[in-house]
């Protein structure tokens, strides 16, 4: 009878969607057993981080980090592993900074600074100067070449502390640090001092990259980060005596470009191998403490994420493609040259993943797409609850999977717990020992669910 | 016209409805910027963990601790600060406990123990016996007395790492701590050994309550946590060596009950006095450590949730009440006496909420009531959304006032991220210096948002 015939049809349609259901719900389950249990991000981490260690663009260790995820990678057996090459700049720090306060002539308070990357040198024999404290770069214009000329320039604004989110707050204070030299060089500063991108106070120096943007390599002045201990005593030191004198001494220096590559492994697909979901991180870090958060623990959860997929025998459809980009921190020249290559091949991107903010518990991803396939993608959180994964915001996704931009469907970061973050970031606080291995490996298994999810449901 | 006054009306309503809900969500804005820019936790938590320290209850730190939290809500002007006294136990550890491995006669390796809460001592001479390893109080009953007689049993499950959630990993291990030395003893066990409740491989023990139940006194034997380190290292030497022998000496003490006290605060309700909504946590920690997770954090959470309302100069509806529990850890006496107080006086509770997790980022809360007022309270999610609180779940609240149960509409807790707690829980771990600042206070922030909302907008 047709009517039973279409009841039984329908009722094998639903239970075929109940069926699919339960074995995706097995395979993620699958997924966070082995990694919390089995996994190998923890030691890769610390064999990267302590073994290794920091490696900025250009240096030793970045070719030793290449080196040994090429050889990790190729273990894994994945069906290709292979290195991209990409020019990148060459910024070496030197001998370390020094910097004091002189209250008086022969009374000084020795503070903790940094070089920023891709600053010039002092002057062999250092800089000192009186200090000139803004808030802002509007407060610098309104200052004028008047009051700036032969001073330094203290650019002390604290992050925003009432704002939740960590990543808010290095937003809105940041500037300071990528322009502050390139601004206060146009009223003739001879240096600039910058409050350290942290919300705590402590004793560390943060670097990061810095700017001259368009100032003729004559007008090019020093410029280095103070920790927030530091710059809260030199605020106070110069409200008792605006006319201290501030010492600065650092001998950093950009070289010539270098080579370098990307590594790049792949698992090909079996039914779309055109089609790729990458998942990647960034392989360089900055010279200060082993790069342990930033961006270690995005490089080894990447690799953890095909590692466990192959270990699990899983066959993607799509081609599943781990990328550890070179050069984040001082040029993206790593990801440039990765877009440029897909754009050339039109290689079509599903998804392109990106881990960069610290490995801590995952709390959800952030994703820049379409309408269409964002609210596909929200179809699947009922997958992430038993895993505490609420978060699926729009806006974003990562330095170097952004500029992805033009050939993949969705663009996407993993979104972990960001309270500790700027403690450890750009600075000798950022080492393995303050990695937590759950929290790594939960991010990792995270990661690894979202890839599955596009692979095996897709977005169509 | 009536049909346009009509329309005027309910234009009013919506827009008193809109007026309503902005100032709820600035009075939450604000409750959050105060905490994180000005609050007193962090500088409480110092104190009260590195001052005072461990505050067993009976001991001579738990007093001063009481002094100090009863100044402290002196300070904040509330409408009245009092104690509430309450019989506890007192256990002393006594001098450090010892033990080691002995694989031949001669041939020892030390091992780090603690004593359990509640545990006797051993022989002043210690006991040294044979080992007998099992994973659960089923496999100790099948060995039975022919087996487990004369020798040491070592309890060694480890939490299960594959549950996200560490609380559940935590639930699922905790028998052999709680009951492993009353069901041993059964067998003619002379000693337990457990394997510590933490989910990390370290050196650390770590305590907590045991009970020999309705074990006489003439049988009952010593018992200790072993670090999770040297439960891998025991396991695999006797493994080798199923003869080697086990030494521990420890020679801690149960006392007679001391006098002890809760220590309450409040802000009388403006409207309807008579109904109480409380916050609270426990005063007491073990005396491993400085307690600043266990229950320090909650401690000051509590406080601060009063302080910043009274900060903001909020005229509470309810009477708003911190109660700081004493004796959770080992009898739950403070929470006895306070509900029995409740009960007597038959004081209404709108909302009891605690906080006893840790001091790690805020995920939400557990709730312990009615599906109505689960209903009502998930309507309040929306106000959380800015502060990345997504947690409503349902099945239970805390230790201490799940003893509110008969007078408590609500019964909650504060749900922390649980990856890092049992790193710290009961142990040596557990100190000042693994408190993030931030984390710390959005609790006390979210906490105090709940409570407000409870206040302001009401369950009925």
């Amino acid at each position: 009878m047709p009517r039973n015939f279409l009841l039984v049809f329908l009722f094998g349609i639903q239970f075929m969607i109940a069926q699919q259901k339960t074995e995706v719900e097995n395979q993620i389950s699958e997924i966070y057993r082995k990694v919390l249990t089995e996994g190998k991000s923890y030691n890769w981490l610390e064999h990267l981080s302590k073994n290794i260690g920091g490696r900025l663009s250009g240096s030793l260790n970045a070719e030793r980090a290449i080196k040994w995820a090429k050889d990790e990678l190729d273990s894994i057996g994945l069906d290709s592993v292979w290195l991209q090459p990409v020019m990148v700049p060459k910024w070496v720090r030197g001998t370390f900074e020094y910097a004091n306060i002189e209250s008086s002539p022969g009374n000084t308070i020795n503070v903790n600074v940094c070089s920023l990357g891709g600053s010039i040198a002092t002057p062999t024999g250092g800089i000192k100067a009186n200090v000139i404290e803004v808030k802002n770069i509007s407060e610098l214009e309104r200052l004028g070449a008047d009051k700036i000329k032969g001073n330094i320039v203290f650019f002390n604004r604290p992050m925003d502390a009432s704002l939740v989110n960590t990543f808010d707050a290095y937003s809105g204070a940041v500037d300071q640090r990528y322009s502050g030299a390139a601004e206060a060089a146009k009223f003739g500063a001879v240096a600039v001092i910058v409050r350290s991108m942290n919300l705590r106070l402590d004793d560390y120096p943060h670097t990061g990259v810095m700017s001259y943007g368009s100032l003729p390599i004559s007008k090019r002045i020093p410029a280095a980060a103070i920790s927030t201990n530091d710059a809260e005593l030199l605020s106070s030191m110069i409200s008792l005596n605006p006319n201290l004198r501030f010492f600065l001494r650092q001998d950093c220096k950009n070289f010539p470009e270098v080579k370098s590559y990307n590594v790049i492994g792949q698992i090909n697909g079996s039914e779309s191998p055109e089609s790729v979901i990458l998942v990647g991180a960034h392989l360089d870090s900055w010279d200060l403490g082993d790069g342990a958060h930033d961006d270690g623990s995005g490089v080894v959860q990447s690799m953890e994420v095909v590692r466990v997929l192959k270990r699990m025998n899983y066959q993607p459809k799509n081609t599943l493609r781990v990328v550890l980009f070179m050069n984040e921190e001082n040029g993206s020249r790593g990801a440039k040259a990765y877009a440029k290559a897909v754009s050339k091949k039109k290689e079509k991107h599903l998804l392109a993943l990106e881990s960069d903010s610290g490995a801590f518990t995952p709390r959800g991803f952030i994703f820049d797409t379409s309408d269409n396939y964002f609210n596909k993608i929200l179809k699947w959180k009922p997958y992430f609850d038993p895993y505490y994964i609420h978060l699926f915001s729009r806006g974003g996704s990562g330095a170097d999977v952004s500029l992805l931009k033009q050939d993949a469907m969705v663009l996407s970061g993993l979104k972990p717990d960001s309270q500790r973050y700027f403690i450890h970031h750009h600075s000798d606080m950022d080492t393995f020992d303050t990695i937590n291995k759950r929290e790594l490996e939960l991010g990792a298994a995270t990661m690894a669910t979202l890839i599955y999810l596009t692979d095996f449901i897709g977005l169509e």
